[in-house]
């Protein structure tokens, strides 16, 4: 957490922000890596994955880790900005959707069964309350975020209500002995809220990172553009202070997804990353918390344009490039299988001398 | 198959070459792509997995295809031009490798195990025979081909029996209601191989595809290219003559991949394309049997230079790019449960009329 931040949050609703990231061990990593050059194929010829697993072996700390057990938070919220025309779809669909997902019909809940992961939904306040459901923590902040056109997305206790949110899914993941974390977003109008958080953090304008979120047209990308430039011009926020930011500009889903990176970090658990909402949490958090981002893996490269900006601030390159651009974790969600692969490829393997097959002449 | 080739290959064993080639149904195409607009996301949000699916259900005939049938065939063979010292590993390891996929030990055994594939080797000749062993097929052709850089590497007769070896693999897929087939190729110096020919087909110099395979350095491309480009001079072969192409400078295993991949095609059975070898062996099918290519799916992008090439000339866009160079079908493997998302998704996620979702303003 920055220490420019003028957030008057309470100092103890926020201080696990500053308990330690957990530290990779470089020991298990290099055993791994031995491995590696010892398993029957040419040296690197797995490319990527070999580099996958020794990483998760150092996260993980064994040499064969594994990535069987899965969880995967949707954080649900509505978000005031809707109020100005910036999506593509009515603000009830948060609502709907959180039972949609609670039913199996959304694509996170394909991805979740068929990768037999956790899935739960964390409705952190949308515009209509829906009733309880299987599957769904009714975990309501307010009735959406305020917009940030006119007013602070939130209040300080809110976005530690938000914040404090993100990290017990961690939490819940960490106690269930989850090795691999997958947070996802829900929330209509949230690629405004993530654009402007991550406008403020990397100090650019909003035309170099608003895209058609849901399917605006070019003139509605402009205008989203303009509602959040004038959005940024009223806050004033710094790049060095990421509570004032997402306080000011960001979403309950987006501050919990940014928290949960950050527990996830600070508890030992390898998170994948997914799309652009995401990826302006993951920012956030790398600021919140520096150091975290050694548990943080991407999944893919989503097709809303900012994206690709985003990653390479975050110096992240991407396990996919599909073109995807739903949200709910869903990109991440498909690039598990890669991840599973990878270690068991590793595991697997028959070395040289195991196989009796001949090195190199 | 082009009229253009000399190759004295009986004309009734290669007959089959001209069968015709399975139409992909447009109209449960369109179906399928009518069921992805009324999923409860935003349109297109799936990227390339609303198209994968959409193509495999017109290729299957059912608006919700499945890849759960996969057949995996590795091709093994040895290559004459192996003497001219253009690999980094001996020749031994091919036969040794054979064991090692009947053992598991090998990538493609373990991927074939964590995907519940069909896993078959084909031994189409090695330098030294191998035992018998549990699925391995022993239907050798010769010790290896001939050095392609002193003589033509197969006769008529034996580039016939390749054909007929990689059709029989598609042939046993048809049979057994294989949904994808992976053909996988293992043979020391066959990136020579496939760069000759790939060379031939695409009327380039081997400078222009030649690259380290399982690990050559700079100096050893080099001279791998002049080897090749030496070898070509000497056979004077034309673009449009596949089969004499194939016999000059191919491998057993290449032969038979291509050939797979044109009776795959016949049979109306999709194809999941490895790395450079397959590919190579893609373009000589679909220079053999014009219109496989609507069967063909390409999985990734080779660390392999020229793969590059290759994928261009094919018009394909591989859905991944994790630097993998190994072979074997391992590639295409790991791209696997893309498609299988692909299709979970298209089948399993609820419509904006079922789940009571807002579909946009």
């Amino acid at each position: 957490m920055s220490t420019h931040d003028t957030a008057a949050v309470d100092g103890r609703e926020t201080a696990w922000l500053h308990d330690p990231i957990a530290v990779p061990d470089a020991q298990v990593e290099a055993s791994a890596r031995k491995r590696q050059s010892q398993l029957t194929k040419p040296p690197g010829s797995l490319g990527r994955l070999e580099a996958l697993a020794q990483r998760l072996a150092g996260l993980q700390r064994r040499v064969l880790p594994r990535v069987d057990r899965v969880q995967i938070s949707v954080f649900a919220a509505d978000h005031g900005i809707a109020d100005e025309g910036v999506s593509a779809f009515p603000q009830a669909v948060t609502a709907q959707m959180i039972a949609n997902f609670a039913h199996g019909g959304a694509a996170i809940s394909v991805m979740a069964q068929t990768l037999g992961a956790t899935l739960e939904v964390i409705d952190l306040g949308t515009v209509v309350a829906g009733p309880p459901l299987p599957g769904v923590r009714h975990e309501r902040i307010a009735a959406g975020t305020a917009n940030f056109a006119r007013a602070p997305a939130m209040t300080d206790a809110q976005l530690a209500q938000a914040l404090h949110r993100g990290r017990a899914a961690a939490l819940r993941a960490a106690d269930a002995g989850v090795e691999l974390f997958i947070g996802g977003d829900m929330g209509i109008a949230n690629t405004s809220s993530a654009t402007a958080l991550a406008c403020v953090l990397l100090g650019c304008a909003a035309a170099t990172l608003a895209g058609p979120g849901t399917g605006l047209d070019a003139a509605g990308v402009m205008r989203k553009a303009a509602v959040i430039d004038a959005a940024l011009a009223r806050h004033a926020l710094a790049p060095d202070a990421p509570l004032d930011a997402l306080r000011s500009v960001g979403g309950f889903e987006i501050a919990a997804l940014a928290a949960s990176y950050v527990a996830c970090a600070q508890r030992g658990i390898a998170v994948l990353v997914d799309g652009f909402i995401a990826s302006a949490a993951a920012l956030a958090a790398t600021r919140l918390a520096p150091g975290c981002d050694a548990w943080l893996f991407y999944a893919h490269r989503s097709a809303e344009p900012g994206h690709r900006v985003l990653l390479e601030a975050l110096q992240a390159e991407p396990l996919l490039d599909l073109g995807m651009r739903l949200g709910e974790g869903s990109g991440a969600a498909v690039a598990v299988p890669l991840l599973r692969s990878a270690c068991a490829l590793h595991a697997q393997m028959a070395t040289f001398a195991e196989a009796g097959v001949a090195d190199r002449a």
